[in-house]
């Protein structure tokens, strides 16, 4: 086979040697790379056959020349942008991620998505064009297309989510429905028999997963009244479910939610309603970020520690990058944090 | 000059034709091209020698051949991962930005560092490389080294900070001197004239121009008494910072913060004091995410669109990349939200 024809000297070819062979400045191998207005198509073609004949490419060839390696971690989220910056969830999550990542000198390429469909578009060019080294999923669906898709792809991943969702892709997840009948058994231990659930997006596994957990959980108890209601995890869904619990003639005693931006905001709607926290009513959040203990009455909550959860799973990646079999396996079930937000029900 | 060697039919080159040259299979192109173990260096020689040959390189060939252009974006930032999670600036901006990017199909590339000159590598590498089409810069110190070393780099970057700050880079910046003059001079026209503000991280530049104006502001107005604290915008020490306001022998009537995070925290510190707000002491806060309005009382405001001013930079730098002039300039200065954490100071 014929090498690629080397500078003089065998030295590694520089963007120098590609703008004199193809007679253009240095600038214009950039733009030409860069798919940027400002060179002809004549010159493009021109650089392109000069970095193909010096066996140059603007992108990979310094580190894969050097041994060294600069991992990009892909994150697709398929949430609207404004649900994103309103939750802490995802930030702390990948405050995690990112703490990892710093230490290896890696990035984490981030990108917003209609559907998991769209997200499936976005990983195949990813990995075709090798932007990045491995990627973590997110918010998997019941019959997510991402399993079987992305798994044929030889992408490396970890999926972050319960096996029943995430198929034969490694995985990492919380024992949500183990965390939910704590939760519950908590209540009705305080003496509450009448309990409500706002959750969060229907379409998510694992809010299908608490769902179930807390129908099981309220039947075994034998709770007089139960229910579950799905938002979109956002603080105004958060009020607007707990205003109609509130309201109803025979309203609940205890409520708990599917993350900590819809207690604080049921804790607000309590107040405005004129009902004492936990005097009138108990609230359990979910997640338990700094919010859940900036509030008056500070939140009782599931806690978990999300800034660690982006860690791991981060850190899994990272090492079958490095060549590790995949990791599949539970992280710390979320526990109790009984503050001051929960307690008995008044007789 | 000789182009490079087609595979026949004049096709563009595939993955499969630098394997079938290099005598090895497709993976192990990938893994040569991606710097991953399990091939040898004398595969590597072989394989980026018959990519050289051919004109194929995996990242970037498809979409300057097919003409389409995929921007990523770069954004490093210069917080600890705790931090970055925990204050909801950051995740509103990000979400701008992403809401902008998405329309594209473009991606962001994020990344933590220690500090600026940590930076300055990080996006050198980038631009290098390619790997980003352009950056956005936060963050910035009065004297930052960025300025100089981006500057010259050729790097397409949108500067978010004040041009006092930012230099000859392309800047979008809100007004924070107004802001801030406004601010007292509302907790002044309500009859306060002992007025403390807890302010934000010192190294960073616009905190500087916040606590300048403060000061002017408590110049002009003549108030009685007036202090201004520097923290690290976390929740723990707005808190800690209100507590030592609170309990100072003549505590101020009224606190300005420079995140709406602390104001929450401060809050929460009144009401441990037996504090009634607005009655014994007025709280306004800055940015006014969702939080502001999920507290009791809501809390009033200097109200800023994060989440517009994230898009609004992600507009101006795509433009750049799409061959149009930079744009330096104001975005919306912070309005004042009138809520109820400040009224006029007991008599």
């Amino acid at each position: 086979m014929t090498g690629p024809a080397r500078p003089a000297g065998g030295q590694r070819p520089t963007i120098k040697d590609v703008a004199a062979l193809a007679g253009v400045s240095k600038g214009a191998v950039s733009m030409a790379f860069n798919g940027r207005p400002g060179v002809s198509d004549a010159t493009r073609a021109r650089v392109l056959a000069a970095a193909g004949a010096l066996g140059w490419e603007p992108n990979l060839s310094a580190r894969v020349l050097s041994g060294s390696r600069v991992d990009t971690v892909g994150l697709v989220i398929a949430r609207p942008a404004r649900m994103l910056g309103l939750e802490p969830f995802y930030m702390e999550f990948i405050s995690g991620i990112e703490s990892v990542l710093a230490g290896r000198d890696s990035a984490l390429l981030l990108r917003l998505v209609r559907d998991p469909d769209e997200e499936i578009e976005v990983q195949r060019a990813w990995w075709r064009s090798r932007q990045v080294s491995g990627s973590i999923l997110v918010d998997f669906r019941r019959d997510d297309p991402r399993v079987a898709e992305l798994a044929g792809l030889g992408l490396p991943a970890v999926a972050v989510g319960h096996p029943s969702l995430t198929g034969g892709l490694p995985a990492a997840w919380t024992d949500d429905a183990a965390a939910v009948a704590e939760a519950v058994r908590y209540l009705a231990a305080l003496g509450h028999r009448r309990i409500a659930r706002v959750g969060g997006a229907a379409e998510l596994g694992h809010t299908a997963i608490r769902t179930a957990a807390f129908e099981a959980a309220a039947h075994e108890l034998r709770l007089e009244q139960w229910s579950s209601t799905d938002t979109d995890f956002s603080g105004s869904q958060g009020a607007r479910a707990t205003r109609t619990l509130l309201a109803s003639p025979r309203r609940p005693t205890a409520i708990l939610y599917d993350n900590d931006l819809m207690a604080v905001a049921g804790l607000s709607v309590a107040a405005e309603m004129g009902l004492s926290v936990p005097r009138d009513i108990s609230l359990l959040a979910w997640d338990d970020s700094q919010l859940c203990q900036l509030t008056r009455p500070k939140l009782s909550a599931m806690s978990h520690d999300v800034f660690g959860f982006g860690a791991e799973v981060a850190r899994r990646l990272l090492a079958v990058l490095d060549g590790a079999q995949p990791q599949t396996g539970p992280v710390a079930t979320p526990v109790l944090a009984p503050r001051d937000s929960t307690a008995p029900p008044r007789r």
